[in-house]
């Protein structure tokens, strides 16, 4: 299983009354797909996967499934925080046309997520799901970080296929490149870490920038991967600071304004998250046109 | 509305697959009920309630409805990641039989929930909710504190009651002493506060401890309610290495190994969590014979 | 040795220069020997001690010891990183006129420092010290927190006499009292848990509010020695926003401007720290004035 | 100025009774002044500066530039916690043969060390210094972050040269890169980053590794300038679980260990850091012989 490439960790569109907008999600496929994309992480942290019921997301797969060619991979996150909850979403994400589940570590119980813990639940969630598994590390979410030691036992689960790393911690991705068994996709979760861990031996990234510059990511990839790494590292640095305006500092909903400025359908975050003020708003157009993507 | 009191925030038993043992809830509760305790909070973070899906919750209410006896307030933990969905299970458990909600703060996107966004939420929960809204603080798990001001503004809301806070810091439970309106039932949320709060004027506690031991919490607050402070404080010091062990470094499967040997069904935690271990069980059991409880 | 009651860690004049104002320091200390307090830290973290020469602390040590009433204790700190400069400088201190010694935690390799480092540490400077040594545990400044059990072990060395514990953290201030050696002092390190302390059994408080308000501090500890909680509690609870105005929200630098306002000497703190700004003194004018204190 | 290539932050060498040995500190740097290292830092985290007085700074300085052939530079680490010290200290250092200095954020009141703060700071010392200033950004250790706008301003002072930057955040590397003034020296400051950190633009490195494995650490520089690519990542990454072990998780104590070993003096850390105990020193050769450096 390769899953090699650039991905958007892709938004969930709602409307103005917070409710979530499908067809405005099957546009956005629409148009990202006709780009370099390797394919579509559906409900990474982006995605506003924690205020979404299950039938949201089932219905938003299956929605996925219907619009994304064929060559693209439809990655659907299905972590919850029991074991049990995560093997039946992920099946019926199977179901409904994932071709693999991103599975975050639990962690209300963060203090208690040792590496013990861990191995059970990703272990018994392998074991029983139809589709391919890959970790989804983020610790600035979740409070856990998976340790490359843990990430290389479970690498050898033959369901266990991958991981999204989203440290931004450069050495951790070394270490788990290091270790990892054959074949093993090592993505890096943080544009901001992008060059530098194709640089390392990344095989790619899931990238909330990817929903706003698909073109510049994959630019990146490509890039590197011809020995071009001059380009490469100049459109790395460019981006950088629309990165961090889209994440760090005015998070999903700077990224979903910085969408509506770009042609794409950004929309409201859902409450209790609060939409861009003005002020942000201004901020954000002000460096997507510094790093010439408006 | 008056909270005052202690309250066990009550686990949630399940049988060695993993389904909720519903029986065993009600004979733990009807053993609860012949004490002094004020009631009983449902799906605290000791309730393991981020586990359960919304049919056992209702199901878990509609039990305790049906045992527990007139006087005793039944207390249920509602919050969920978005303010629909917080909104439409508080109003289902508040069918089911719960007298107020417990709500805990948002906290996947812990670096956004800033005053202005958690303001927003609590108040469309309370204008929304058919029963009284209780805060619930505990940045131990969500990495989010709720400052006295916000609390301050909050208490202003008619449908808003209470609060508990798990923090143990005393200085900013006095200062939402300080600033709350009257009648306001400020509750701590660990017994290694108890008598320190309610001697700088708190109402009450919601305490894990509780669970296996209420009649000493109870005891450490009528006492101090009579003024007989030496003996009170006694009691709670005397309590300290058991609320340790039974939160901090063992967690909820110390808190039921607990149980398990003190007459209660404690029973396994639900996956990812793992039972206890041994060595483990001896250490708890140690503690507990220590302070007298075993 | 009896270390109970109530302590200012005394700030440290400087003119505009930033030179040691050795006069100023004494008028200080001369105007709060007319009050209830039992002596004074000097070169705790109000201080500003980390930014003193060894130099300028023997002297300020020996102006102390011309100043002072020979009723009330004269403690300095004398934490260095190494072992070997904090035994040099507590047997100076001893020499130059300290009563007893104050010693933080090293902190820089915060990560290191385990239990056994930390308790090598401590008894090699207590075998070596002229002076009985006081533990100073403060996380917020150091990353090190001292457990009750490293510090049960260290109260049975016969020149280790007490702690402050700057934690605010009562549960661990309840073990620590449940663990140590009878007679060991245990002080709270912040006024924003004194009240709730010392109804748990602390034996006083070196708190930066004493600087300011030594008079509310010593009502609090006499009126509760006296039975008298309701009015302990409740100048405890009227200190509360004072305490956090020249603790956390201010610093030292608000700490200062109050002292100005108060009739004692402030003056600026050394750089690289700044003097409070106009909004800065405005806003703690306020808080003062609400207190009662102006 | 350019400071460019590869440095080892030194560790300073104790007898067995904790005095500074100046002749094994000569022998050290005899050897590594045999490789293609670009110089020294004298008194980084890794030099134990913190338990140095300045007296021992001094000479130690003086014995290196006594020892160290003329085309290799000499950084001494200045920084102390106030801005007078650290100047006094600076240009004491630059008497004593000091090419520039290195100087770490103040960090005991780490929660007041804001932008303004450190901007005064640092131009001060800039402006006051006889030999030219690099920041040092270490949060590991400081609990202080020096952001890219802040580098940014300060590049604009003639007498700051360069920063050394230890977090190992590639995203913040990459934003310092695209922000200060054409020249400025940005090293990083883990062999964590090395490579990475390369890639995208860093003029070189400060690495405790290079205390143990210069040849390597000038390799990966060496290719990395000559277009090598793949030879700089393969020994980049087989030298990462190497720098895992003598940083976080063994620390000063498995450096010194680790030189031992490889034919350089390391000999104990200064009291109250703890020398490595057998168990740590088989696991740190195990490690080294893994990595061929044994």
């Amino acid at each position: 299983m390769d899953f090699s490439g650039i991905y958007p960790p892709v938004v969930t569109p709602f409307d103005e009354r917070g409710e979530v907008s499908y067809d405005r999600f099957e546009e956005n496929l629409e148009k990202w797909s006709r780009t370099g994309l390797a394919g579509f992480v559906i409900f990474g942290s982006n995605g506003e996967y924690v205020f979404l019921t299950a039938e949201e997301k089932l219905k938003l797969i299956e929605r996925a499934a219907k619009t994304v060619p064929g060559g693209k991979k439809i990655i659907a996150g299905t972590g919850c925080e029991s074991t049990r909850e995560t093997i039946a979403l992920t099946n019926a994400a199977a179901d409904a046309g994932a071709a693999a589940a991103l599975v975050v570590t639990p962690c209300y119980y963060s203090d208690k997520m040792n590496k013990k813990v861990l191995f059970n639940h990703y272990s018994m969630i392998a074991d029983n799901s139809k589709i391919p598994v890959l970790l989804y590390n983020v610790p600035k979410y979740t409070g856990v970080n998976m340790a490359p030691d843990l990430v290389a036992e479970l690498s050898k689960h033959p369901n266990i296929v991958g991981i999204k790393d989203s440290t931004g911690n450069v050495a951790q991705i070394g270490e788990i490149l290091n270790r990892v068994e054959e074949g093993f996709n090592v993505l890096v979760g943080t544009a901001g870490a992008l060059y530098p861990a194709l640089a390392i031996g990344a095989a790619g990234g899931v990238l909330a920038l990817a929903n706003i510059a698909p073109a510049e990511c994959v630019d990146v990839y490509n890039l590197f991967k011809a020995g071009r790494h001059t380009e490469a590292r100049d459109i790395y640095r460019r981006m950088l600071p629309v990165n961090t305006a889209v994440t760090a500092t005015y998070g999903i909903a700077g990224l979903k304004a910085a969408m509506d400025m770009l042609g794409y359908y950004g929309g409201p975050p859902r409450s209790p998250l609060l939409p861009l003020d003005d002020e942000g708003k201004a901020a954000v157009r002000r460096i997507l046109e510094t790093a010439g993507l408006i």
